[in-house]
């Protein structure tokens, strides 16, 4: 279709446009003719000009596309407005290139690396020189570039080169980051993206221009390996992230600054969760006292949870030897990145710290003969596993390279798979309850429909299997999005995210079905048939691993547990000394009733205590003097929310102890269990 | 004093007899004369003819002798008789050379490496040449000629030779074990032992004759490889055992009998507690639901208690880098027989499994600052830690590779390092009486009074912490032993060993004083000086390790565990199909009441469900019938001890609640515990 002669194909498409159309089919099915040539802005424009102000970018026939790029063949549309990942991600991606092109006009001669749209906004990884150095101080000054550039709206334009062009336009410019890219693409595949002064190598979507980008924030500066390898190169890396209006970067930036109070290293150190020690070794948490036993008390309401559900508690090594990773098959994947084997004296005997435990509960499956009666067997086991990173990669409790995951593994037969979806999506149910998430998604990721070919498994079963996951899911009401090829290799899964008190997602529990570690492990039950049957595995950890779940619920909190998990419960503060010795009877009398108290005994004015204990996030906060040591009774005030009046000793112990029964409190529905 | 010519030496001797006088000190600090060469044997014979018939062995100033060898100077002697190791030792090393003699006779050419006597018995490791195996066939006949030599009153004759004799002697014999192991001699230190036509290479000390051994068995062959070593000759290993009296033999072939039954290798299987597996590796157990829920009740129990006494739960990871270890000084004894460290992709990163947990608590201890309010601090995890052992040397739950010990490290002043002990003997005690063992020693060991140089720590911190031991002992009316020289050279420590139910003793709990770690950590407090103090580290470990814990409970109540322990407490037995939901009820009612039951629902007569369920060792059987659905009740049988009459299921929930709150009970003097 593509003439080489400029002349003649200008005049066919000028032809197509007006003898020729298009069909544009809508996500709602409905369909619409439009000229040969039609762009996704022209498209949205003709639906209404309030959706052409809204829209960012077009996704035409399964590709993200610019809204300028026409379009000549029939197509399914669909938009993208902000709201949307593509959307986001399409204004950003320009907005990264915005910035390029103002350190360009700021510091000429700059190199450019990579510059893509993350989560959060966007980065570029420049060279400035050798003489140059960016700094923190710096931003502000680009910002002002930027904003100066975006007002003069200018165009982004889509030019698709040969991949001679496009060397021999980085050649010239000097950039070696660019040509080295260039080296790696195919001819016939490589566009550039020109806005202003600025032309780069590009991919796209982009914006149709920059008048969009309406706020701009650059955050910070660091340095970055070329492609990641430390024998390379470092860049400077500034990250930044704009918006269509001036009020979502502001909103943003509180969040952001909220953010930062709730970081669970800050508040884990405040409240003496945690610590690291350089000596011990990076991503390896010590857990303090107080972290031990928050921890402790979240892994026995599991415990008293699963073991309602009929899970079988075991215990197994942190190490395992080498044929079982052989076996498992991870050992294949074993590499330079990961800790390295342990050997020992004996030659032909080395050990591997546990990366997961799946291979472990596989060998005590197979330690007894199983029939189709003693299925489903749920072994679980609150198991920690070790998994190297880089220690650049390593973040307070979420990236670390030692965690607990609160793991079990459901031996099932094929026909059991839905009834115990269900029920792993009960007993999820039952802790986001406990700990006050109210607002999560459920991804279910299937077989790519496409390609059958690199899935384990028979047909038969996988369809089995998604059909299971999407029955419960469904059964369970459950607010969904589906992911075709998501799933793994050995089968589908359904994974929880959580949205916290600032709206971050987090992933929290995963429930996935496996058909392949039972073959690799010739695991078998004797079904009602007498015969030899392969049973099914389950994968799934609610939590995630408590590590990461502690990390969330920290900054979903901002460290203002729930009751029944709060460190300490209570704190009693006597108005003087005089009352230190009421105080104690009050703090011996809870202690005893199990309500997790303690005395704030400081020769301070109430007023001072009561701040300072607010800010210690304890929840309840006892006044006693005269008055209490009468009546025998304490004032009681909630964190943050004031005076609760007084009470006798009996009835805080009651309201305490409702107040945690009803946030604990969960109720099965007593199917046959096993 | 030794003169080479044979007849001045002789005359010698007998003027000495006839002239000098040596002062022989009895344990009781009695003394009395006796003539110069007089031996350990005429000394026994001269207190009381009975004495004589019954020592086997002397300490001569120390030195363990034969009674036949002469005393020539002034010296305190202790007789050992049966009771002692020190006699036992005597009498099971002369049954050794007796069967080697018995062997030599029955298989000439055989070659002799090591024969020693053990814990229970000896053995003899020996090579019977190419041609010749021995096998359990052949050992009646050694026994039988063993009889007729011992029978024949043959005498063990003690000699001091040169290297060069002894090299001679064995050269001629040809046997190049003992030529090896002379070798390794120093001149002027080598002795022989003749008994009727068999020499040996030995120290001695030995009986007088071979009258004393009345009862023989030679209990099994096993490989062994000389010297330990694997890459050198596998040997024969015959396994025997003697003595005085052919009942003891007798007695002792009973509880071996019975030591089998109760062998927690074979109960733990048939209970379902644990299991190994050769892929996950040896001496690395997998707890298996029951067992898991077992350890669990265990840990939790002692959680509570320690919760009580103040202590404050840690979690720590099962592996650290090589600097801490460095720092703990664990690094340098971390040689080619332990698991090898952990590299990564870091270049000086390596890490090592954990062999114990109190590096990781010294940083916690050091992760924040400590002032003398703050101690005692007692921080408790149940650790994991993993050490190498040679694979021969595994067995079971006792001997193993990975291990969970109910540790805690007490950071505490000087001063308090008695009342710390008195509580942790509270806690031992507590333990103790909740399983059932009644029958234990305690051993103190403390410095080596004469060498004070290899000790770490002030001779004051020293004489503080061995007095605070011995006075917390005292206190607590403790019957012990005290070890001078047994202490570690960081601190001394209490040792607990339990009898269990055959008589054997087993080593579990452990009190240790550390001045070591806290001044390699340089741990230190602000005392009420205002200035830095060093604070002195407890190690203690009432269990020990929960694997050998419960491998010691197993075989110390043949699997019959105490009610509160037991994996299922209560079986239901309905008499017929007819009353199986009745029986169901039932169960439901007690699950409720969180008693462990189950329903025995086989169609079988009850008199064999009765057998069956005894020997499964469940505590309580319930049988169901007629009678009970009627008046809503049990029939209540105890296991072992028969019927209990009938209850209706409150009175039987109450029975056991009782019954369970008895062995669990436990009061605490509250004292400061913090």
């Amino acid at each position: 279709m593509i003439v080489s002669n400029l002349y003649l194909s200008l005049h066919f498409i000028f032809l197509r446009r007006h003898i020729f159309m298009v069909k544009i089919t809508f996500p709602d099915n409905k369909f619409k003719e439009y000229p040969d040539g039609v762009t996704g802005l022209e498209i949205a424009k003709s639906i209404h000009p309030g959706l052409a102000k809204q829209v960012l970018a077009v996704t035409v026939n399964g590709e993200l596309w610019d809204l300028m790029r026409p379009i000549h063949q029939d197509a399914a549309v669909i938009f993208h407005k902000w709201d949307d990942e593509e959307g986001k991600h399409a204004f950003w991606h320009s907005s990264a290139h915005l910035m390029a092109e103002a350190i360009e006009l700021l510091y000429p001669g700059t190199k450019f690396g990579i510059g893509p749209a993350i989560e959060n906004g966007f980065y570029y990884d420049i060279d400035p020189g050798e003489d140059v150095v960016i700094t923190e101080k710096d931003l502000q000054k680009i910002e002002q570039k930027m904003q100066e550039l975006a007002r003069s709206k200018e165009v982004y334009q889509r030019k698709e080169v040969s991949k001679e062009e496009a060397l021999d336009f980085f050649n010239k410019k000097g950039d070696e980051y660019k040509l080295e890219l260039i080296n790696d693409l195919e001819d016939g595949t490589i566009s550039f993206y020109t806005q202003g002064s600025f032309t780069d190598l590009c991919r796209g979507p982009h914006l149709p221009g920059t008048e969009n980008i309406k706020a701009i924030k650059l955050l910070n500066i660091a340095g970055a390996y070329w492609r990641g390898d430390e024998k390379r190169k470092q860049l400077t890396r500034i990250y930044g992230i704009t918006f269509p209006k001036k009020s979502m970067l502001d909103e943003y930036l509180v969040i952001l600054e909220e953010a930062k109070k709730r970081d669970h290293r800050k508040i884990g150190k405040e409240l003496e969760l945690f610590t690291f020690s350089q000596k011990v070794g990076q991503g390896l948490p010590l857990w303090l006292p107080k972290g031990a036993q928050l921890r402790e008390r979240l892994e026995n309401f599991l415990k008293i949870v699963q073991k309602d559900f009929g899970y079988l508690p075991v215990i197994t090594p942190h190490i395992g030897q080498k044929e079982l990773y052989v076996t498992s098959g991870h050992y294949e994947k074993y590499g330079k990145d990961s800790f390295q084997p342990i050997k020992t004296p004996s030659e032909n005997e080395e050990f591997l710290l546990k990366p997961m435990n799946c291979p472990h509960h596989c060998e005590i499956y197979k330690s007894s003969r199983r029939t189709f009666r003693d299925l489903p067997l749920r072994l679980a086991e609150f198991g920690t596993v070790y998994r190297y990173e880089q220690s650049g990669e390593l973040h307070g409790l979420t990236r670390v390279r030692g965690f607990t995951q609160d793991d079990a593994h459901i031996f099932c037969r094929p026909d059991q798979l839905k009834s115990e979806f269900l029920k792993v999506i009960d007993i999820i149910f039952i802790i986001f309850k406990a700990l006050d998430f109210k607002d999560f998604l459920t991804q279910i990721s299937l077989r790519d429909p496409k390609d059958n070919e690199k899935y384990i498994g028979s047909d038969e079963n996988w369809e089995k299997a998604e059909a299971a996951i999407i029955e419960a899911c469904k059964e369970k009401g459950l607010n969904t999005v589906t992911e075709y090829g998501e799933a793994a290799f050995y089968g589908p899964k359904l994974d929880f995210m959580v949205k916290d008190a600032l709206g971050r997602k987090w992933q929290l529990g995963t429930i996935q079905v496996d058909y392949n570690l039972p073959e690799r492990f010739d695991l078998e039950y004797i079904g009602s048939d007498d015969r030899k049957h392969r049973p099914v595995m389950i994968h799934r950890a609610p939590f995630g691993s408590m590590e990461r779940f502690v990390a969330v619920l920290i900054e979903h909190t901002a460290g203002k547990f729930p009751l029944w998990l709060a460190p300490d419960q209570v704190v009693i503060m006597p108005i003087s000394e005089k009352y230190v010795e009421y105080a104690k009877k009050v703090l011996s009398f809870l202690n005893n009733s199990d309500i997790r108290s303690l005395i704030d005994d400081r020769d301070e004015k109430i007023g001072k205590k009561i701040r300072d204990n607010e800010l210690k996030k304890i929840p309840y906060l006892l006044i006693v003097g005269e008055k209490e040591v009468e009546s025998n009774s304490v004032s009681v005030r909630k964190q943050g929310k004031g005076d609760q009046g007084s009470m006798s000793l009996d009835e805080f112990t009651a309201f305490i102890n409702e107040e945690v029964e009803k946030q604990m409190q969960f109720s099965i529905q007593k199917q046959s269990t096993n």
